[in-house]
């Protein structure tokens, strides 16, 4: 097809006797999983059964690296230095890399969760720490990293290849980069609206931010929020729209 | 040189703040390193730190997984199913793979640690949980197992390399195991006698047990307890009696 | 009323993100709440929220500790010394108490959780560590035990009130303690027959082991499993009954 | 005597195998322990361990509540709310009290640790939460508080007894505040140096600030470091100095 545009979702977010999302539901729907390695969810069975999951639907297998924060779920800013972000991207990596290995299976990609991944989008030391641990435990694999953030940049620096990630329920400022939730505005509920935003990014390359201008913003894979429980019939609505507009869901 | 032993010893044991062993001491004098990975002892700064330390000696890397208890540092057994320990096992030796791949060096051996290590050899299930988690993420790795133990009979069903662990710190029983601790005589702590017994099991491939008999035993590897203050002093008279009987000092 | 009994139920094991059981549903038809205090499953913010649901609906404050296996929510047994759990009952206990007294509320009952529980149910050692550390803490709570355990007589040898609990859906022995889950018709799984069993232990005193015999049993207080989906339903039922054989629902 | 100080000191911060701290040389010479409660240091055997030393020395009990990060020791800042401040102090003054309680003894402090004292020093929320904390747990508990900072100003408004917290080793500003360890002349390096500034904080109220002036303090409440080295060294010159100046050592 003419476009292509991968889907990823946060998975294996489950932790010990405790269930977190719908993974089964949503695995059908999606090109990419990111996997949690037991910082701030998942833990050895889960870690396993997720890949198994993933492998089995054809979903390309991520690392999802988090803060060492399980009770807040990797969601709380903590001040930590480059070095040991590097650190935790790396043995996290290394953690998922051996239980897909276990089956068979390669992984595909990276991308960091919750309040690291927004660390290091803003600060090009974390991000390079990041992309470094990355590339450093094996210079294959993809880095997922917030469009037009200091991750793309680290992750382009270090030599990998890199994805760029947009999101269909919030809306964009000038400089094409997400508004704050803070801000009014930030959120995208209507899902005819989601769903335009997302084919104007692929089909165009561009976001109408939220004061009206084209901002430019690269497409190549979209976050679905797994803990939403619209989260199956908007990859379905989503689905339906790609179909007829010729865009391709597959892996990047 | 006509025969060969490894010398082994625990490391990277400390976390976060708190310092354990003596790991710079040591690591001169020993031919293998089995390096925690988190879950019993031992922290992503930690791994790293170790593995430099140990690629530096010319030391080879082992991983060096334990149970899930940090503060009883993986000596308390715990109940759990060969399964359980099948996905603990991968995921630890994943994440210290990975460390050493960031340094450009890879995986040597695994050993299991404490609890773990003593629950693997007695029984079969979970002996085999260990050695085909071991296999399944890279077959190259040898199983370091308690000479005589369940866990040398399953690395060997899994077609891995297996390397049998002896110690000179204690005495054995008729049936080539070693006494129980429980057990009158079952340390040694006179160092003559301790390296008697490692030159009798690497020359002549037996051991003197308690009652006096002679049993056959294999000694690939010897682990040198690092915990103790007179480890280094161990192992400058070990090494002095191997250099005069001639033995290698070497990683299996 | 002529019959008394405390339905207990164990609550707020929900930790961080994530959420377990049906506190909201249940806590409206028990007497008496367990609370888990962070070593097995709870957090800080889940302990206050637990309590003072307990506290507007007038039920019992409990403190419910667990081995520090979160991962295993404290079901796995581990091989502790009495010391240890006398060590991490007392912290627990007193975690909670806090909690209690930060919303101007006393604990009630101490009841141990899972593995723990069971271990000193059957080792008299453990049985005394659990009672002992209660009574350090406050000699004025009440400590839960299985019915006819050693729990009961460690309880009593401490000086604490005890109170002893049975079970509606589980079968008895002719030694007055559970059929191991092991067994075959250890389970009671019609609820007519779990709710005479219960009616039988609190009118007449015993119960009717697997073999058709009579056992003698105390019957303080009922255990309702409240992670099954039928704990409201059962709940309402054995309501139900009891208002119709002249029994009173309430705390110990 | 005319002048009293409290000498206290952090305590109990080793951790399952790992040893921290020098806590049985330095309990002779302190007349408080800030005794840390499992979140970032210390366990339930360590914290009837030190609790056990502090009463048998007559040195009063203090609960050292800190943020949930072990590996960081607590020294990491995180985001946080009050809330989630509140809820971590009540449980880990609770876990404490319950351990002097099983020894028949009360505490007497509360001083929060590292980060979380440090962020409540700076923040008048998260200042109030630690207080309220405090308060709704036991209101006959003194606040240990930076001297000058929000938590002192925090402490009061709940009505709490509030011991200001000075420091031998660190310079101050013209705000009676700590000149930031990042700027020059940060650190008193020089032993008679610091116990001068000591001295003019107890008897005058005054400290001589880094540019020179003679600002106000209150030096209810001296910290000794006590995981340098020379800490009873030091402890030994202010003893002497204090002889000499009359001015007594005793908890506040």
């Amino acid at each position: 097809m003419k476009w292509q545009l991968d889907l990823n979702c946060d998975m294996g977010e489950s932790f010990g006797p405790w269930i977190m999302g719908n993974d089964d539901g949503i695995m059908p729907f999606i090109t990419s999983a990111n996997i949690a390695c037991g910082f701030h969810a998942g833990d050895p069975a889960t870690m396993r059964q997720t890949v198994a999951s993933a492998i089995r639907h054809d979903v390309a297998l991520g690392a999802h690296p988090g803060l060492p924060d399980l009770q807040g779920f990797g969601r709380r800013p903590m001040t930590i230095s480059p070095q040991e972000v590097f650190d935790l991207v790396v043995v996290q990596v290394g953690s998922l890399a051996a239980v897909a290995a276990s089956q068979g299976a390669r992984l595909h990609h990276v991308k960091a969760h919750g309040a690291l991944y927004n660390m290091a989008a803003g600060d090009i030391k974390l991000a390079t720490a990041v992309a470094d641990a990355v590339k450093s435990v094996d210079d294959s694999l993809i880095l997922f990293a917030l469009a037009g953030s200091h991750l793309v940049e680290a992750g382009r620096q270090a030599g990998l290849k890199v994805a760029q990630e947009v999101f269909a329920d919030r809306s964009y400022q000038d400089n094409g980069l997400l508004t704050p939730r803070s801000q009014e505005g930030a959120m995208i509920t209507e899902v005819n609206h989601a769903i335009s935003q997302v084919l104007q990014m692929v089909k165009e390359g561009s976001v109408t931010s939220l004061s009206g201008k084209q901002v430019p913003v690269q497409a190549d894979t979209l976050c679905l929020h797994g803990d939403q429980p619209s989260a199956v019939d908007f990859a379905l609505a989503l689905r339906d729209a790609f179909q007829r507009e010729g865009i391709g869901l597959q892996a990047v």
